[in-house]
């Protein structure tokens, strides 16, 4: 490899020194400057032209998108914003880039146009240092869990189960749809499917993460999940990444300790090697709220926010508790609510959520304690209180701008109480026996939650639209690429 | 937490201290002896039970599988291959395990009987070693990555592309089986179906991966991909996890260096990281082949052949001199090889790679330069040679006992050259504008490569069928837990 990374090149100071650069146009001033990058940085290098000895066939190929080889010396600039630039002595092209063609043009695209072409977003800055982040985020997802001796599971993508009851699957099938087998009694015959019977994708490694935590103690999943549902919104894709914690003889303060943990630390990683792209990020949202009136302008930019929530510990209230605020809100007196909240039992809607955490508490919130009748069939009894009502160990935690951030409790590990629940809600206990052996064969309290990744992605770049965070987004009516 | 992890505790030299321990019960000798496993490590702590003050009725709930604590002191102990013990002063069961019932006896079971019961035996010390040496790879895969700066990137596991080529895909819809809407032709409507149009699981992020190294410059995924190929063999799986880099300015040596760096590294880490769990996997592995006549069993143990690949450089061949090595092998000449190779450009079968890497060169092998008719599209062509012979810049990494590790080659990166041999092997390229895109706008010289990562986790712990290295494995009518 002859070539020094840009990245390298902008932190040397060793001047004269001959280098070789290779990378893409992003701009060809006067003739004469060539703004290169190489993915390495969202800083670009500057290159200065030797016109005595560059062709005019070179010039005019040297255009945005173009690849480019330039052998030069590292000088200090002149210019401002950089501190090292190369004197080229020599500019070959490596390959071409019709102007007329290339859709990156050296101007401000729309986030919308960009969607479209995301095949070539990356070689923006916007989205080099969006994914920059979110490879951050993503190693120190890991980092945090290897520290703490958690082993890392590959839950399995294509399930047997549907049972996992967290929302609409996608169907995996080798059958023939235009010819597809029947049994005797005309029903479709799954046996001749690839695995013998029906099968989905993954909602959530989830039940299997409880498996293997009451074996190694300490356990999380890093992996895709998937969602059919027909939700259009800036916030939910088909196909999402998610970390699935689950510990053995964690209770759910336990739980909660470690999920606030693990956002603390993913977000501090992402500002220690991140500073440049979130400080770009940063640059990027006051630049658009500019166009937004005053009063709907966040209070703090994108690097207080971050800073704010690592620092800061998070609420911790119960559902009941939320409730009686909720009651006594200024929107659900005034009837400003959508769903106003009128009796203990309701489930929170996202204006509520946003209520409690952007207006009431201004932090991230632990909502815990929720009524058994909105929540999972595996979540932790509490018992009845003085009132009757009956709640379980859960605990959401939600975030400004972003809603439920982690969802998860404390599971039951009480076999007879985990029947009789999943007797009331409708799961057949038969193909889950594999489940219900952990609370047979030495049960355990035992905890764990789940993190929607790109929603941390969202919350740590800033971004609004979470097509924006994931490479390839996969929503209704869209897998392109 | 009040209590402390047995991997601690073994370690721990606080004689006299105190402690609690939470886990299962592995054996329960003399009344007396219980050995304590909570999966922290593969090794029990023993617990030597206070008869005066344990009722009968506790003593009869210590079982194979129950969970229990105990509190008690930490002493020296005097049995042999443990260095403390825990004097207990009070012992209580968690979870009680019905003997009669607990699958899982304190004897030696087969791994077929244990892959039957997979969602139990992460319990055993076999399953334990090989999972912890699994998160160990898959760490030390992303640190890898990581030190040299290349972008994670998840590759979209849903894809709309079924030219990938690189094997059978599963069909993913939310269409209704028994009520498929049709076209007025009469053809199954994909418009209806979830995305718009008929999509596949992924069998390769390489694609994608390319988008992202021309812009990015190194990047690498790290993710599930799918097969559904109906082979019944011991070393394929439906699904399985592959890592792939992709990286812009590399040729093929390159690649080559960076994977051969990859594949030590990672085994390297995995035998700092897991000394334990190896020497466990070492000496099971010697237990297993003292059955076999002496001229099956290996050379090498386990740790020996560890340590050999990272220590020896990988025997780089070309598919050339490979076949001339093949034809004047002897198996070839005495007419041994079920496929007799007769000339140049005959694929090779496992039979004659694994002659190559086990008999011939006795060391993993790259081969490269293979015929360009047997290999895939996307390949960089070489010019024509004397013969008249056609290759292509491929290179696979052949290692003893597994055959393919790694499969890449630099890419072809000529638009040209690209759409002539789309047109030849019949791949549509109106779907592939996306892909051609990067040929089209400042194309650069660009190379990648896959690695099976269980079959790098079944040459690690010397395991040899890759159902045991996967937790939940999905192979032909079997998509269990």
């Amino acid at each position: 490899m002859e070539h020094t990374r840009i990245k390298e090149l902008l932190k040397s100071e060793d001047f004269g020194k001959e280098v070789i650069v290779k990378g893409w146009v992003r701009t060809f001033r006067n003739n004469q400057f060539i703004a290169i990058n190489d993915g390495s940085t969202i800083n670009n290098i500057q290159a200065v032209i030797d016109f005595d000895n560059t062709s005019d066939a070179i010039l005019k190929r040297i255009t945005t998108g173009a690849a480019v080889r330039v052998k030069g010396n590292l000088v200090e600039s002149m210019g401002k914003g950089q501190k090292v630039e190369i004197k080229a002595t020599d500019v070959s092209i490596i390959g071409d880039s019709d102007p007329e063609k290339y859709p990156l043009q050296p101007k401000k695209h729309s986030l919308e146009f960009l969607r479209e072409i995301a095949h070539l977003r990356f070689r923006t800055g916007t989205f080099n240092a969006i994914f920059k982040v979110r490879n951050a985020l993503a190693f120190a997802v890991n980092k945090f869990f290897q520290e703490r001796d958690f082993v890392y599971m590959h839950t399995p993508i294509i399930t047997g189960s549907d049972a996992e009851g967290a929302g609409e699957m996608f169907r995996v099938t080798t059958l023939d749809l235009n010819n597809i087998p029947r049994t005797e009694n005309g029903e479709i015959d799954f046996k001749e499917d690839f695995f013998g019977k029906s099968t989905n994708l993954t909602v959530s490694g989830q039940l299997e993460g409880e498996l293997a935590a009451l074996a190694f103690g300490n356990i999380y999943t890093f992996g895709p999940t998937f969602r059919a549902e027909n939700s259009n919104t800036t916030r939910h894709l088909a196909e999402f990444w998610m970390i699935e914690p689950e510990m053995a003889f964690y209770e759910l303060e336990d739980n909660m300790d470690l999920a606030e943990d693990l956002l603390k630390y993913v977000i501090r990683y992402a500002l220690e090697q991140c500073p440049e792209e979130i400080e770009f990020l940063n640059n990027r949202l006051l630049e658009e709220e500019k166009s937004k009136p005053q009063n709907e302008r966040s209070e703090l930019n994108l690097i207080e926010k971050l800073n704010f929530v690592i620092n800061n510990d998070f609420e911790r209230v119960t559902y009941t508790e939320a409730i009686e605020i909720l009651l006594r809100s200024k929107p659900n007196q005034k009837k400003q609510f959508k769903y106003l909240i009128e009796n203990w039992g309701a489930d929170l809607q996202s204006e509520h959520e946003r209520f409690l955490v952007e207006k009431h508490f201004k932090k991230p919130v632990i909502l815990t304690d929720y009524p058994r009748e909105i929540k999972s069939f595996y979540m932790k009894q509490n018992p009845v209180d003085a009132n009757g009502r009956q709640t379980v160990r859960a605990m959401d935690i939600l975030f400004p701008g972003i809603g439920e951030m982690v969802g998860g409790s404390q599971r039951e590990e009480n076999l007879e109480k985990l029947i009789t629940r999943m007797g009331e809600v409708g799961i057949p206990t038969e193909e889950m026996e594999w489940f219900l052996d952990t609370r047979r064969f030495g049960s355990v309290p035992h905890s764990g939650f789940g993190v929607g990744f790109e929603r941390l992605v969202l919350f740590t770049t800033g971004m609004t639209n979470i097509r924006d965070v994931i490479p390839f987004p996969r929503t209704p009516n869209n897998a392109e690429f």
